[in-house]
């Protein structure tokens, strides 16, 4: 092997340990850290985060990928040498002064905004959150300026960031096909909805979480290789050999905590699939968030909330928490797919989901790309909800457009990658379902394995090497498409053949 | 401020944030980490050390350290900058080959151990061991050389590392007095010793944890500022505003557990303790092993087992272990303070311990300054065992001189920090009793506060501005000094004028 690529996998192995030591303190920091222990351990963090940035901008890693580019000729090799090249590029294309001034300047506004939300101070809000959206512009530019023209737009450019190789075209394209049709659905769906059993009682925090571990065994969760904890958002996090998931519990509820579970699940199933041949390397990492997401929403919504497994799993439920075995298999199942419009996004069940991640889309979009001002965002939340979800925000703003963390830091172009997730999950359970007939008998037997097995032949192990358009192609015969979301929603809420 | 020193705080502040994520994921490790994520962790860290190591070596720090000691008139400056060159000293005076070969011989020679121990297979470990020697007593020489004739043998510049200004000579003076006096103080005691009521029952490990909790809350601990978890061997580490301790508990016992939580609940009081100003830099940290380990020693022999506040503890027992309340305060009293010679020193009592302290020592003395080899070591543990505590171990090594950990990775020059810790342990509080002869009606009370408030002011206030031994002597009056520990065992178990 050529000497040039050798030392550049040394350089990013070594990036990927203090990766690792990144991901473990901010577990510990969310999961198991007492108050008081703040200070030090994000002044920890930035220094690992500062160490690290200053290895991956360095002119030598930049020499190196030129001269290994010319040396080798493996197309998997050059392919594992193009991600490198994608993360030197991510790193370097922002000046630092710009770096700093968002790193304060979203601390500042996502401070704020923890109380500013509940106060429903949007005015306040703006002060700061106009300084997010400047430098949020400034990045989304000098992200096109470096993207030798793969970027249309500077929105595109941040997208780029969560949903690798999917540009805001292709998306606005199926999120029109969705628009089409999903509002009249929900309306369908809210008509042939039965009056259901509410599931509501008193669940001790303590069985729940035992009954999420045995979800979890069902899932094929290694316990050798991994976690399960509390956190005030659920969350995966870890690395293949330790996945650390969190979920929540609600002692009148347990059906929250349970989908929290099942979808964790789904994340660290990619990630400990994720090849083994490429451990540490830019190559062998998930591809992008809508590739993560469509496995955390199979988990959840494919497998768990289908009818076959969770009448396999009813029976755990019932032992566990007795009190539930008021409730039969149907039950269960009618009160885990409730349909109904609301303000929250995070509380929204699968048929209105999308609707709120197409408004925030068309919002971020219009605001980074400058055809809007920030002042401008309650006007079009109101209208779009009034549209999409007939419901109307007013002046509601912490129900509105001040319900989520990810604008006031600067996270924009990451909402979409929640409902092409949820596109491309339905689309991967309908190819799997084409590979396995029996799937509805096995689901109901309780094995899982043969899903796991495929989604690891077909997603997991193909890690970067392929663009996600070339997985999702692969995987199920065509590109992702949001008939394969309608389709499942309409056989599951309208009894219509899948 | 002159600019050198400045740099030289910013750089040691660095590699303290390295030092904090070392820290972190080391606990995480030994108390949450599921068995595969080993590997990665392991790799993780020594990039860490590495990085650390070789931040602190560098060139750089050497110049700035003689500019800024030419630059500075402010003593405690000057002290700030002496313990900084400690800590460079003490990296750089061996060669990173010998740290490398170390590193390999002693990962080798405790993994090795770890089933050797078990089969009792001396002569299998002592192939392992022997090249652990050879390379300890090369590190020995190489720390002597470099010691600027502060070392008058190789194993007093081991020794420096974990009682930092305490020479083997003081140390041996201390032990020849102990050595004269404890075998018979040891048979005296178990002559004059009652028959015990047995503590063993049946103790849900749920309670006594929540048990622990409460002794620790008594003991001034700070939850907001700190966690109590479980390991396989009780510890404590972390950082203020963090401090991290673990115990263990057996179903069927429960003194064990609580002296453990007293224990590390100590070495947490003083981590938390350190001069705040201070904080991050070597002058900050705590002064050696010896002075930690009176910390620790002092909140579990001196303050949990002294008779008032076990008395005034001895309700909460009962609230929480229902099946104690057949005990009353004397018997748990006599309970803890149970004297038995025997073969394992981490389950010694406060009489018997110091012997095989003593007993290793000397072992370890003459190994590293080449008086013995490691051939001459079951032997010599044999008549030792025999002559101190009358008992012979003959051939079981697993339970005579395989027992602990720390001489198969080289850690030699540890074990007598663990006695001077238990004589300044008692020594400071004879001194603190001088201060406050109403302690043991407030200890009654439940009332530790102003122990922690004398600590604070006389050790924990102190970090590393100044040496062991001159923090000793302000804050009792003179040096370490075998007599208080004889004393203060002497009135505990003969009751014998204090």
């Amino acid at each position: 092997m050529a000497k040039a690529y050798q030392t550049l996998v040394e350089k990013f192995l070594q990036l990927n340990r203090l990766e690792h030591a990144m991901t473990f303190l901010q577990w510990d920091q969310l999961v198991m850290m007492p108050p008081k222990g703040n200070e030090a351990r994000s002044n920890s963090l930035a220094e690992l985060t500062a160490m690290s940035h200053e290895l991956l901008i360095s002119s030598e890693i930049g020499e190196l990928l030129e001269k290994a580019k010319s040396e080798e000729a493996d197309p998997l090799i050059q392919k594992s040498l193009f991600e490198m090249e994608r993360n030197y590029r991510n790193a370097i294309c922002l000046p630092s002064s710009l770096v700093k001034a968002q790193s304060l300047a979203g601390s500042k506004c996502e401070h704020g905004w923890r109380t500013q939300k509940g106060e429903n101070d949007w005015a306040g809000f703006l002060q700061n959150f106009k300084e997010v959206v400047v430098l949020a512009r400034e990045e989304a530019q000098a992200r096109q300026a470096k993207s030798q023209n793969q970027c249309p737009t500077p929105y595109d450019a941040m997208l780029d960031l969560y949903c690798v190789g999917d540009s805001s075209e292709f998306i606005e394209g199926i999120f029109t096909d969705l628009k089409a049709t999903l509002p009249q659905l929900v309306q369908q769906v809210l008509h042939a909805q039965k009056k259901q059993l509410p599931l509501t009682g008193g669940y001790p925090v303590k069985q729940q979480e035992q009954l999420s571990r045995e979800l979890m065994k069902c899932l094929g969760f290694d316990f050798e290789a991994g976690r399960l904890d509390v956190s005030m958002h659920p969350f995966s996090t870890g690395d293949r050999g330790d996945n650390r998931i969190t979920s929540r519990y609600r002692e009148d509820e347990f059906v929250e905590g349970l989908m929290a579970t099942a979808h964790e699940t789904g994340h660290a199933a990619y990630e400990n699939g994720l090849p083994e041949k490429w451990t540490g390397l830019p190559v062998g990492d998930s591809r992008n968030m809508c590739v993560h997401e469509s496995q955390s929403l199979f988990f959840e919504k494919q497998i768990f909330l289908s009818q076959p497994f969770l009448s396999s799993f009813t029976g755990q439920i019932h032992t566990v928490l007795e009190e539930t075995i008021r409730f039969d298999a149907d039950d269960l199942l009618a009160g885990c797919l409730h349909v109904e419009p609301s303000y929250i996004r995070v509380e929204a069940d699968e048929v209105t989901y999308p609707l709120h991640v197409i408004l925030r889309f068309e919002i971020e979009r219009d605001l980074i790309n400058g055809a809007i001002e920030a002042e401008d965002i309650p006007e079009l939340w109101d209208s779009k909800m009034q549209e999409y979800l007939g419901l109307s925000t007013g002046n509601d703003h912490k129900n509105g457009c001040m319900q989520d963390i990810h604008w006031t830091d600067g996270s924009f172009g990451y909402f979409p990658s929640y409902t092409l997730g949820a596109i491309n999950a339905a689309q991967l359970f309908n190819a799997m379902k084409r590979d396995h007939d029996d799937w509805a008998k096995r689901f109901a037997a309780g094995d899982v394995r043969f899903a796991r097995e495929w989604l690891s032949e077909n997603i997991w192990s193909k890690g970067s090497t392929m663009e996600s358009q070339e997985i999702i192609i692969e995987a199920t015969g065509e590109r992702t498409n949001g008939k394969y979301l309608l389709n499942h929603l309409k056989a599951r809420y309208l009894k219509e053949e899948d």
